[in-house]
């Protein structure tokens, strides 16, 4: 296989795009632009190597809103030939990129950066391995240990084959994939192997993977603007911190929007970081843009606490909303970014259950219904067709570099490989890069050879989507369970819900003005007795006030919810659980 | 094999030690003190059950100050019995140590903590995981997915078998292991398996893992005061992040005492934060303790830029310290520990380097002497024999529980097990583990399962301390190669040092004064100068001047000094560029 090289002004060619007025081309994208090659087992020589860059000038160029196919990437890999990527070696999505010809470069966002992010300057020692790549150079440099001292000779995993997904397949036919020690040198078409993935390697995560989830997030995405790049994070709880640390200053008195209801996590993050945190209104297609419009026109920081400053921030889960289960549909996106623009207002658009959109709820469980069930659509049977079904990301709607997309494995393939990306503009992922260099330093070696070998060289694009298509699939059936034990248990004059149509949860709205107490027991009150006689019952659910936004705020909730989740428990638990909630609420509302 | 259980009773007798004169036993220590049994294959099921206890009666009292030995734990495991610790179970050191009787507590530390660190709340959702423990109760709680999607049916890896450690060996009679996803339901013995390590896990690292470290760390250090706990990080890196959050607050000024040459990451991971960092002088045993008296003693903020605060904190690396490969005496140790607790200072000690103290140097190498070599004494040959010939750490000399000790894998296991821990007060280890709650969620699955089934299923406590006896013999061995060849090419009348015991790290002092140039060129040009033709000549070093402590400072370097490491280069590579680094000197000292 031939292995290409692309000097400067290929590079130059593959990446000249109009510059937005007032903006410069940043030198960033174009360090890349000299590597050495070197595949001594001698770690010195190898740390910091750039990987070689694919050859731009064989790439055609293709209008920039048409999708981009899995082969179109294809055919770019086979053009630009083998990866070449050592210990440490240093990449970016541009790399591995289309052209991004008749795109605009991102804004700039400079003033909504914190102090602690400005002042970030890159490791010295990071800046010395620009040396190597001086021919013959030896480096007594960095203080990387040799692999000949890694006590892992090889290792191996059983995985599913596309598409046979399920764990009896796997076990009876799956297939056992084999990972070496030296497998890049000794063997001709590996591109990464434990001596590489087990040394240290970049904060940006190694090329292998950012090859794949830049081409991932191309096939989904495909940003509209041009100096996009993912960077590899530790997952999206970490990946959220760093982002909060990156654009919110205690002393600036910085403020965060999101969702009335958001997930706790993300509130616990940001509130020992002495962010003000302000809830939005939501319907059950979640954020109301019309109520953002209203809170940031009207914002008057002399009335707020602590003179809150208006938000210059979003922070919002577009799809099976955590912990309301609400999906943006198109428009809803559309709306919401163009009030993000309005205001200059950073959007941080977190995605755990993007591709956990479920088929749509049809009322065929085991439950007698009112109305005939509708005949169901099938679900899609190839990439393309499950591809344009996707709701489309903010990511994708994002002509000005505004937006920080974070994805996840978390909950589609591991929680436990604690991998995941984000993507955003050059500037925001570079300063991002400079924290991760002081702080996890990318996610763990093995978790990234590992979900390499699965999804890159043993599943592709191609298999990696069909198992999300099956993944969705499984998850209607959840949730669908769920559903049909709620028609058939909860009080419906009492309880309502809207079906989710993406991620894992179910928000159980139960009305509080019917509470027979309602008049002398506030709704935080019933909400604890209900949740306590659930506990009592043998349900666990999660308490709505759990998620309020504006937690310490003195005005109390408008109404009362319930989060139940339909991921874990098994469909005969979960029936049995909807059950008892079932009762638990009755019985607070005395009724039969 | 029989699985042992503990009530609140038989804890509290364990743990009844005196407590320190106005502090309280804390609930922290008693929390785990229920726990249900399940194994059930639902994931809502397990989530958060509290790791099973040892049986604290069975293990007999003895003195605190006597060292325990690997019988002792065996011992303690057998007589515990099998360890019951499902998905995301709670667990802390305190199920995993010994009998702590007749040592005090530690000091209380809220005074040092930021505001950031004193303000953080545990996570609400973790919370509501206590509930977890009532028998039948099913959750629908936490968003944790099913097992059953994960795409992985079992792992192995080959590896050495102890104590036949080479490559070379692994290759021909290294073992097998195999992980299943479901081991622990389907196996006998199995404490662990891929459906528990890659769903979401408790940020202290999984009850598995934080057993093998306390243990080890028992071993190594065994902390004189009672309430030490141990939790896992994503590396020393990572780790230093968080520590710096939870005790430095840029609103109060505060102020970190390190070497006067240091890790320049470190210092990197300081200054954002706004940390004012202060080097203490230092010999051929580092950080000289009645320099840092001094310093404290004379502290003066009003003659400080910006008003810097008296250092309440100390970074140090005792043992092979980066950059100078300076490694602290047992009394040095003594001595620093005593003007901390003089001067009210909280110790980080940074110990990646600490099991890599090496062989005496006995300039028995290949080049000719002007001494005779003294007859070197043997190795140890036994676990405890190298246990004892160990410089004690700071840890095992710390009575106030002053000390936090980093620990890490990276230098002596795999840098990319993205893996490591710290050892410290049961107050600091929460106050972390509430950040690492909403920052990485602790280390990577697919790295402690792993980690788990190599250290301490495969090699045991035994073994892993036989692999680190074999590697402490590989890096004497590297350092005697490059001790050789600075012997033979480097102008000794103008470059000197001292032969390093420890680490990876050769520093080369320059004699600026002997320059030609000396009175023209300051020592920073001349290091560039050096440096540069280094370049040209084909080797990389580090400059002393990246190192330094006080790096903007207007005050110019006292010395000149490069960095070399011994761990990278093969010996033919590393001999070489240390003549080329001797070649650069002569030529700009203008000598043959």
């Amino acid at each position: 296989m031939r292995r290409a090289a692309v000097g400067v002004s290929a590079l130059r060619g593959k990446l000249l795009i109009p510059p937005r007025s007032g903006s410069t081309i940043t030198s960033a994208i174009y360090h890349h632009n000299a590597w050495f090659h070197s595949k001594s087992r001698d770690s010195s020589e190898a740390l910091g190597t750039p990987a070689k860059l694919p050859d731009a000038e064989l790439i055609p160029s293709r209008p920039s809103h048409q999708r981009v196919t899995i082969n179109d990437i294809l055919e770019r890999r086979a053009k630009a030939g083998k990866l070449d990527a050592g210990t440490a070696a240093a990449s970016d999505s541009d790399m591995f990129k289309g052209p991004q010809a008749g795109k605009l470069k991102s804004q700039r966002w400079d003033h909504h950066l914190s102090e602690e992010a400005r002042v970030r300057e890159p490791c010295v020692l990071k800046q010395a391995a620009k040396h190597l790549k001086k021919p013959g150079l030896i480096s007594l440099g960095g203080g990387l240990p040799c692999a000949e001292y890694f006590p892992f000779e090889s290792l191996s995993m059983k995985v599913p084959r596309s598409p046979h997904f399920s764990e009896e397949a796997t076990r009876t036919s799956g297939d056992t994939l084999h990972i070496g020690k030296y497998d890049v040198s000794q063997t001709e078409d590996a591109v990464y192997d434990l001596s590489i993935a087990l040394n240290y390697g970049q904060a940006t995560g190694s090329a292998q993977v950012i090859r794949f989830v830049t081409e991932h997030t191309e096939l989904v995405c495909n940003p509209p603007y041009a100096d996009w790049r993912c960077i590899l994070t530790v997952g999206s709880t970490g990946a959220l911190e760093q982002a909060f640390r990156m654009l919110f200053d205690s002393n600036r008195g910085d403020s965060l929007l999101t969702e009335e209801y958001s997930f706790s996590t993300a509130l616990e993050t940001a509130i020992p970081l002495g962010i003000n945190v302000f809830g939005v209104k939501m319907d059950e297609q979640g954020l109301l843009p019309e109520s953002m419009d209203e809170m940031l026109a009207n914002w008057d920081s002399s009335h707020k606490e602590g003179g809150a400053r208006k938000p210059h921030v979003l922070y919002t889960v577009p799809s099976g909303q955590n912990p309301t289960g609400a999906t943006q549909g198109e428009q809803r996106r559309r709306d919401i970014y163009k009030v993000a623009q309005k205001y200059d207002v950073y959007i941080i658009e977190d995605e755990p259950y993007y591709f956990l959109q479920m088929e749509p709820y049809s009322n065929n469980g085991a439950v007698a219904i009112s109305s005939p069930s509708p005949t169901p659509t099938p679900p899609p049977q190839t990439v393309d067709s499950f591809l344009s079904t996707l709701i489309p990301t903010l990511l994708s709607m994002d002509t000005d570099g505004r937006v920080m997309r974070m994805d996840s494995l978390s909950k589609v393939v591991v929680p436990g490989s604690r991998l995941g990306w984000i993507t955003a503009s050059a500037q925001m992922v570079e300063r991002y890069q400079r924290h991760a260099e002081v702080c996890n330093q990318g996610p763990s070696g093995f978790s990234q050879v590992i979900l390499h070998k699965l999804l890159d060289e043993h599943w592709g694009h191609d298999g990696y989507l069909r198992w999300l298509m099956n993944l969705r699939l499984e998850y209607t059936a959840r949730r669908d369970v769920m559903l049909a034990a709620c028609e058939k248990y909860l009080p419906q004059e009492i309880v309502s819900w809207t079906p989710p149509v993406a991620g894992m949860f179910h928000w159980l709205k139960v009305n509080h003005a019917l509470h027979p107490d309602a008049s002398s027991k506030d709704i935080l009150t019933i909400e604890e007795e209900i949740f306590n006689s659930c506990i009592e019952k043998g349900v666990l659910v999660g308490r709505g006030s759990w998620f309020r936004a504006e937690r310490d705020s003195n005005t109390p909730p408008a109404d009362m919810f319930f989060r139940a989740t339909f991921a874990a428990a098994t469909p005969t638990n979960m029936t049995e659980a909807i059950r008892r909630f079932g009762e638990a609420v009755k019985e607070s509302y005395r009724i039969q």
